[in-house]
């Protein structure tokens, strides 16, 4: 079974289809990936993500590691037994949140909690404070134990600050890692099994750091290019969070990247316009806390026909007496069922009902938007569609 | 259409199953009447309610009247519309609240914040301090506009050391605004003419008070058996807290109310067993929060052949690795999906998945209870079900 077949290109951009085929069913690409962080995609259970046709969903590593531990989730046969999720499930390394909660507490004048060898990455838990060690080796090792359908390399994710000398380093330890992220994942394989026991046929994606510097994003995109990955990531700490920096990296490494193999940039989803920006460069797979996040803070998405802003604050006193849905051409079982005034009243009143309305709501939107990108594709008017959303 | 219909009585205590027809549905009872203060039983959807078979649920006026407000709700064409629930909803009168809720200030030291006279009761917002005034008539016209299928007169509900003479001032008081509800509730169905409009057609209960005093609570008995109302509540701070008390007074009132009208213990289901104490003496309806509340902090309730005390905490570290469900005979959502493991991580890491799969296991468990012991009723065989279940 091929892995990643591209089903159609679009004629003026790099946008394409894709089909994904994994132990745990097909991913139609581009696709947008909801995040479970702790094996649950906050306040959602499983039918409520069939419900929104979620075809893959994210877990992190790092959040798993430390609460329930991977020997746990090992044991019950993967995450996907433990959480009973059996569509495809993506797992990050850990290198991220290892990086990013580290230089939260730096900032908070705590010290950071994290120190950076070659070998790997010493870090405290944010939970606790206890001591852990993430290798290259023993990231991938969690996540066979995790056992999700697609993992990723270790890397170490510089600061957009970081200069150049210091990227240099990172990088090389980087892509040092990802070449002992291949090794340990062939061994893994082999003892595990994988595709046999019940572990599914796991996939590695590498991933392509350099910070803003466009020589090493390059120089990344070549190294990781030419390693035997099953996907291409881009990751950092901008990707998603700036999207003028990620339009930029994303144009510096296309021309280098393997056209066949899935791409994947770490973190965009912010805005549902944002999409459109990946999805033109080629991107074929993207994940992103903010539409589950700002949903819990009564963030709402709309069509722009309904708000130009593309969201509603459903706390705003004008949604107090609005007997309308959210949004009227919405198909979700949130609009389907419930008025703005409800959702209003539930927020206020500080409901848990409110989080998991809105969630299904922002979640079905996303969902929603990527199928009708990939419909534009298809049908070659992508580039119209694309005007339509964010002219 | 009759309101109540007896269908069948147990031949060796007073237990006894039937069916309340309204407007938007038949009850079977006796029944269990999930908890929804502010017009959501915390955590679930309507589906979810559906999917456990709630035939009717609660709301309380305090909280609605506070937020959205009841003109709000009116607006909207009723609380049943403003929620999108289509089955039957009963509305306290607000009494107890108002009372509880000054009381627990009293104990803190803070002063009360209720006033008691013989027009009604003043009492300030839990929420904000505001001043708000609740009189016979105005519980009354603010239950027709939240336009529940089943509504509570307004009565002073009396602490349980309230002392014969101040018991018997606040009697009188009750039983006066007892006759001061039913007109208003008469005037209300001719002026928002009941069953035309959209309201249903709205049946109005009594409340028998009198703390601990027999004589008393004998009294009520007998005054609030006289009046017009469609069915007769046992109210009191007691009932349902303390199971010994409960007994005791519902046989002491139980030889004077009619028993062809729906008997409603206000309160009553704290625990699984207590049930039955209710049933054998004629109860037709209960309420109690309990359900709900202990779920939400991991009190989950099991068969005797899973724990002899009825319920497990799912955050004990026996459940860290369990596979098993909550209960394996149980056929919830929660059950059939999760394991108790599962469940266990989405408590420690305070997931809000955990509060919802918690909340439909416990009050799925109450309804098919609730159940087995109507089917026992009919079948002859309560007494028998009862000694399985407390022996």
């Amino acid at each position: 079974m091929t892995f990643f077949e591209i089903t159609h290109k679009d004629k003026k951009t790099q946008a394409r289809t894709g089909v994904i085929h994994t132990d745990h069913g097909n991913i139609e690409t581009p696709v947008f990936m909801p995040v479970g962080t702790q094996a649950t995609v906050k306040t959602l259970d499983k039918q409520d993500l069939e419900n929104i046709d979620a075809s893959i969903i994210l877990a992190n590593t790092y959040h798993l590691h430390l609460r329930p531990g991977e020997d746990l989730i090992d044991e019950f046969g993967g995450l996907h037994k433990f959480m009973n999720w059996d569509r495809p499930i993506l797992t990050d390394s850990g290198g991220f949140q290892v990086f990013s909660l580290g230089l939260q507490k730096e900032e908070k004048g705590q010290g950071s909690l994290t120190k950076i060898d070659d070998d790997g990455v010493t870090f405290k838990s944010h939970l606790d404070g206890s001591t852990h060690r993430f290798t290259p080796e023993n990231a991938i090792e969690i996540q066979h134990k995790i056992g999700a359908d697609i993992i990723m390399a270790f890397d170490e994710c510089t600061p957009d600050n970081a200069d150049e000398a210091y990227t240099r380093r990172a990088l090389d330890r980087t892509h040092s890692w990802a070449t002992r992220c291949i090794t340990e994942h062939r061994r893994q394989k082999k003892i595990r099994k994988s595709g046999l026991s019940g572990n599914p046929d796991i996939k590695l994606f590498g991933i392509i750091q350099g910070a803003g510097h466009k020589k090493l994003r390059q120089e990344s995109a070549q190294a990781i290019s030419g390693m035997d990955f099953d996907g291409i990531a881009i990751g950092g700490e901008s990707i998603g969070y700036n999207m003028k920096a990620t339009k930029k990296i994303l144009d510096w490494v296309n021309p280098i990247i393997p056209e066949n193999k899935p791409h994947y940039t770490m973190g965009v989803g912010y805005s549902p316009t944002d999409l459109f920006d990946v999805v033109e460069r080629g991107v074929d797979m993207f994940d992103c806390v903010a539409p589950t996040r700002v949903a819990r803070n009564g963030r709402l998405f709309v069509h722009k026909k309904v708000n130009k802003k593309l969201y509603i604050n459903i706390l705003n006193a004008e949604n107090r007496e609005n007997k309308k849905s959210i949004d009227p051409d919405c198909t979700c079982f949130t609009c389907q069922n419930h008025s703005r005034a409800y959702l209003h009243h539930l927020f206020k009143t500080q409901e848990l009902l409110a989080y998991r309305l809105a969630t299904i709501h922002n979640l079905h939107f996303m969902i929603s938007l990527m199928k009708e990108i990939r419909e534009s594709i298809t049908e070659d008017r992508f580039t119209k569609l694309k005007k339509e959303w964010t002219k």
